[in-house]
């Protein structure tokens, strides 16, 4: 598949042991890891190739593939534990020969997850994956393999927002992570470039001025995403989900407030996620800070976002969330009076701070949603639906935009078949229209070259 | 149940919270735990007493019970984690209201290792138990759990001997603890009195004095032994495993030697079970130092399970041990040395320090045993079989007597059946009998009272 | 003092505890530091505000003084330790009412040398600081005291470089300070603004990814000059030396290399003081990488100083030192690699890695020079001297003039008798006069404002 | 001086690096210490001898000398720190070649104390030593030297008591140790065998039991006594103080309560000292827990020195102590009740938790008192003097016969001019014979031989 005018980039062959020694594997989750038979070795080396190409400016999931073609990993036993052995992998993770620490750990990070994955969550678990509370179990056991579980105080503030936004959005994102690192929040993202980056930077350099040293960096991504979204190596705690509806779950029971940047389809699928959830009648007392902001030239982006929720999901979803332009003090300062809230709430309810056991996710945004062009034909999008149920509807026609932008199979897909269609009342169709639009005009579709519309909405 | 004759013992009543804050559990771990339907809730009651009780001299396992028959423990989640109730819990496990710290850390650990056995190694988990790697993997998942896998050079060493010994033979426990201290050498037992507490509180003096903050005091039980052995609070790491064989895998895969004190039938188990699968063929080149020692007055004692063993297994068998009578200061230069050797070992053969997978361990060692009268009678107890074998049937013999000696349910089967049968071969028999005899007149069945024999042997 | 437009600034009042708590005070400490008759209240006062108003722009040394004119600070012992008073502070240090953290550090850090070196360097204390032996004990005992000689691998490097630089110079910092994080080494500046607050940035995000947890961010300060260049509060050690000359004794015996930024006349002085030092012939083996860099458009500017240097020091002084434009990565490299080289000779020569004792500097280099018109105007600027004595004394010309910029006492004098007047031979004199006209037009000499010479020089 | 029939002992020669690696030395500091000029060298060597003889039972401070003539110790700076180079080194310090961590570290603070006296208290040091403030300074500049100032809750319990005890006695004083230890409470001791020995060794296993890990075995000692009571090391905290009046201000300005255990003439000098400090009526308000205590077979011992107290000082003295016998559990009940009323103090009158400045200690008990024949025949030893006087002249006598038993320069004394003679008012001589001929007789005065008076009481 590598195109002859693609330049060998410089690789590396390298050894690495984990530093801190705490991951143990089995001799048959080495084995799983290894077994090319199922897949799972495939995956392991995808999910490897964009941990070691983080910082790269491609937001192509095959990109560091045709880079690297003859990059592998091995993992084995050894006598004080696991080793990795890398074969071609890309110079950029090395510094003067050295693996980058931050990149090492991800790459652990990685093994770990897909190890519990294959076997946690394998065919013969003994699990429920198809009810409401299997699937919240297995979110639960996932994040606690992966040690993010963490009894401490809450303070864990989730950024959702683009990878290709401009420099002025940048380096809001940062001044954000700066005020919030300030009053001593950690930062979780999706864990791509732009808006996940950002406030992390921020964040890392008040931290230091805080003296804040065991400070949470979290990224969650999921093998489909991942490619597209390198986690960058400040990410001190990378959590693969199995799926995407698991990612988003992982966030809302991780995170104890949510910020929203400007960004593409993918944060308005996590948008419309989110608030589908919160409308629910169960979660009307469950208090859930969340904050839509940007720097001034932002101010119509978020406009048009208003907008479209309350013709889709009404009014009463704006009660959900606060706009604040341009003010990063102020977007720290109310998510730390949110948070605060959120505590007391939890204690009241003797719900832990660690995992949102409260709020309630119906099955309908839970279940894996595949996007073919079957699938995005039947949403049915129309006004008079429940509005959560209409929200889940939403929320899968946005996930199938992402998976036909960024995703492998996605664009295979639509490679195959053209754009997928995307039915639905005329002037939701509409709103739904200028909005997409106004995504591929701003270049939040893809970081790079022309974008070519992967879908079509019909009204 | 409670005898009138017995006094009321003080009781306190206590909220417990983890220091660390290392475990969390799910909302279906704690419901497991609740649910007394399916006498998980009893199990954890019973484990809890144990622990609560630590440094009573009893070995009686019901005795505890009598003593507090209204204690109760809960255990539920809260903001911060998990959080343990107790109710009329003994006074003696704590210090001016406050409950010891290291008894607190065993109760989280009771909670820990039950919470993972119902649940990973339940009816529904989706693990095969009935085979030999299976249950390896179960042995290996639950040592993980328990945070016990470590990456650290090979230090590890296993003491086993009896909870009833002499003064003489205590105070020698504690000399070895202590040279092996000295050396940076960590111990592990089965955490009960006697010489499962000795070696522990010499090492404590002798890594005081070598300033090791991080050691490690591992006490490895299981449900049916731990009300007869209550976990000693320098037990810093407790794992209960779900039977007697898997206990004692655990102690072959993860100690990197064990030293042998003078005991009675436990130990005699014990010592059955490791030369059994020593002797097997595949292990004939896996290092693993064995040392029987004790003080001057111990001499006869270790002559006699040498002639026993000897008889039993053959003259090969004495190729895998050394005795060393009054020697703390050989006990622990010998055990380093086998140690390095093993160290040597595990490099070449890219074995992890961890966990001894090289060492094959026969499905006939690993499959439970209950020791029914039925069972007992049955045994195979002649010359001529493979010595691995009848290891297998001796070691299930000794098992057996324990069980009658100190387990609940083995002390009712006695109560109702009458003593175990034990049959075979004349000479064997006879030589079987008279180490029995010298159990017995040794006082190292039960700590206190007559000893009733809980079997026969039949010539 | 405080002119009537100045508007009155948000202040706050806070008590503060040392986290850490290492830091105890005798009574007789606390006493001397609240002693108002012996300015050393007056020395705390005027420190601690320059602490508290770190991050702001600006650079002259009253303006904190004005701007806050009823700050006050106080030191008691409490039951736990040191407590600080602050009345009327800068809300510039807080964060929601809360002191950051690294601001208190700072304080507290002050408090600490400000009492050693009243005590320890006071009239009575009983050392020699007329000789050179002495002065370096000096140096030696006050940086013990402030916990930074640490028996690590070398991997300190300072960083020179001006207050007032462009956002292209300070960009390049930030890179340089990257660059170097990712390998390892640590930063250690005059603790300003511009070059000395850069590189402490960009290494924060490296060592972050780098999982480098105990980094040492030093600055070196006096209290001359602290006024007129805040500590930020990456700053995680600060050191206050007694005056400029210990300050640069300090620079050279702590740090195992020196990277220069484009500056002003402070840079001048360092660089002239360090060559100075270099060109003996005692220090003609002792390794010390020095790199002079920036980005493309200060080439010119290394170039005049290159030229500078050769026409007063020599050809022989541009083997010291190496130039490299617009290479982050390269600076980093030749920066570890001299640095390993350091290790090696210290290695031979039984130095040890934290304090250079190897480097000969000459009691010329240490005795204090008082920046007086008389004594400006007595320097002996002739070719025909010995490098290092010429060397000494350009050093003194450059760190009068600095004085007269940005120093409190020195800005008094200019004001009192007009400019220094520089005296010397004609030719050093016009290229002296060049450089600082250089420095003029490229706004080196202050932030903000226009500049008004404080000098004249005369050939 | 080496007898013939003297044994030669094993050796070792070694090099000794720290670990903690916190403590740097300059050169200078290093030239002091390897001066023999001064008598520098030979102190550091003795006092290093005391240590790696740790553990040895005899009190003759001659003994170690003899049995290891050629032992000899070198201080050296490295390029990581300080080297400590041992020739002829006692074997009994290592383990298989390795010295014990312990003992290192107590090397460690040897030199650290020796160069801190020479230097900081040395003849040029500028402080005033004649003082009472004085004094109390540089007691509190050796104890924070030493990182003895430690702002955390008082929980520091100063154990006194005899270093020759019986068996019995020995016992107990683990017991009353493992009880403190089990309250949180750390210890304090002058550092040898016997009652200084057993609470840390119980306290070592309590605190176990309890996971504290940051606990504190402190001794304090001096350069005369170091080598008659070798510091055990178990002992973490190890400071030698310059005199035994400086040590004495250590105990009661770092303790918070203090424990008597059975002893002789060192404990009685300790007893007065504490005593006639504590009548002063500046002291009369603050709060100083005192427990004697020992087994029952102890009781007639305290009774006896109830009556010399009350006899001697009046009732009055009666008040500020409290006698226990064979409880330990009440003794650390009561010491932690006492210590609960000490922190209350100093939280009320502003004082440090760690270092009781409140204290009034007068010049009589600071000034070191050197025991030659006329000094100690010129003592006051009448009735009708104020009781903190003659609480002062009593210590000078206790601490004379002390000297002569076990110190080198005073047994020096008695061998050249014969026993001291002690004059005073009859009956008060007749109870201090009595008592003194009690401590020979329970063999109190010296570990082993047949004990020659090196007193005379003179009525």
């Amino acid at each position: 598949m590598t195109a002859p005018h693609i330049p060998a980039l410089p690789t590396v062959d390298a050894h690495i042991y984990p530093r801190g020694g705490l991951d143990v594997l089995s001799r048959d989750e080495v084995a799983r890891l290894r077994d090319v038979s199922t897949g799972m070795h495939d995956l392991l080396r995808r999910c490897a190739l964009a941990v070691l190409t983080s910082g790269s400016t491609s937001d192509d999931p095959r990109a560091a593939q045709e880079l690297y073609p003859h990059f592998d990993i091995q993992v084995s036993q050894q006598d004080r534990g696991m080793r990795i052995d890398l074969a071609n992998a890309p110079a950029m993770a090395f510094v003067d020969g050295e693996i980058i620490r931050g990149v090492a750990e991800l790459l652990f990070a990685v093994v770990r997850d897909l190890a519990y994955t294959t076997i946690e969550l394998g065919a013969d678990c003994g699990r429920d994956l198809s009810s409401s509370d299997g699937i919240t179990d297995a979110v639960f056991g996932l994040l606690r393999n992966a040690r993010l579980l963490h009894p401490a105080d809450p303070n864990l503030v989730v950024c959702w927002g683009g990878h290709s936004i401009s420099r002025d959005e940048y380096v809001y994102t940062k001044q954000v992570g700066y005020e919030l690192g300030l009053r001593g929040l950690d930062i979780c993202t999706g864990c791509g470039p732009g808006a996940m980056k950002g406030p992390m930077k921020g964040a890392t350099i008040a931290h230091a001025k805080q003296r804040r040293h065991r400070t949470r960096y979290i990224g969650i991504t999921e093998p489909g995403i991942i490619a597209a979204e390198s986690p960058n190596p400040i990410v001190n705690h990378l959590v693969i989900m199995p799926d995407i509806e698991k990612r988003l779950e992982a966030f809302v029971r991780l995170g104890h407030g949510i910020i929203v940047f400007p960004g593409g389809v993918g944060t308005a699928e996590e948008i419309l996620y989110l608030l589908g959830i919160l409308l629910r009648e169960e979660n009307a007392q469950v208090p859930f800070p969340l904050i839509f902001t940007g720097p001034t030239a932002a101010a119509p982006y978020f406009e048009q976002i208003d907008k479209f929720l309350r013709l889709t999901l009404g009014e009463a979803a704006t009660s959900r969330y606060e706009i604040v332009i341009a003010d990063p003090e102020k977007v720290a300062k109310l998510m730390a009076s949110g948070i605060r809230r959120v505590r007391e709430y939890r204690i009241q309810h003797k719900d832990s701070f660690f995992f949102n056991w409260s709020l309630h996710i119906p099955l309908d945004f839970q279940r894996p949603f595949a996007p073919t062009h079957e699938a995005m034909a039947t949403l049915d999008l129309r006004p008079g639906r429940k509005p959560h149920e209409l929200a889940a509807d939403l929320r899968r026609a946005f996930s199938g935009i992402v998976a036909g932008n960024v995703k492998e199979e996605g664009m295979r897909r639509i490679e195959a078949h053209g754009p997928f269609e995307i039915h639905g009342d005329p002037e939701m169709m509409r709103s739904l229209d200028g909005l997409l639009r106004a995504f591929v005009e701003q270049r939040r579709m893809k970081i790079a070259g022309e974008y070519r519309p992967c879908y079509r909405v019909v009204a």
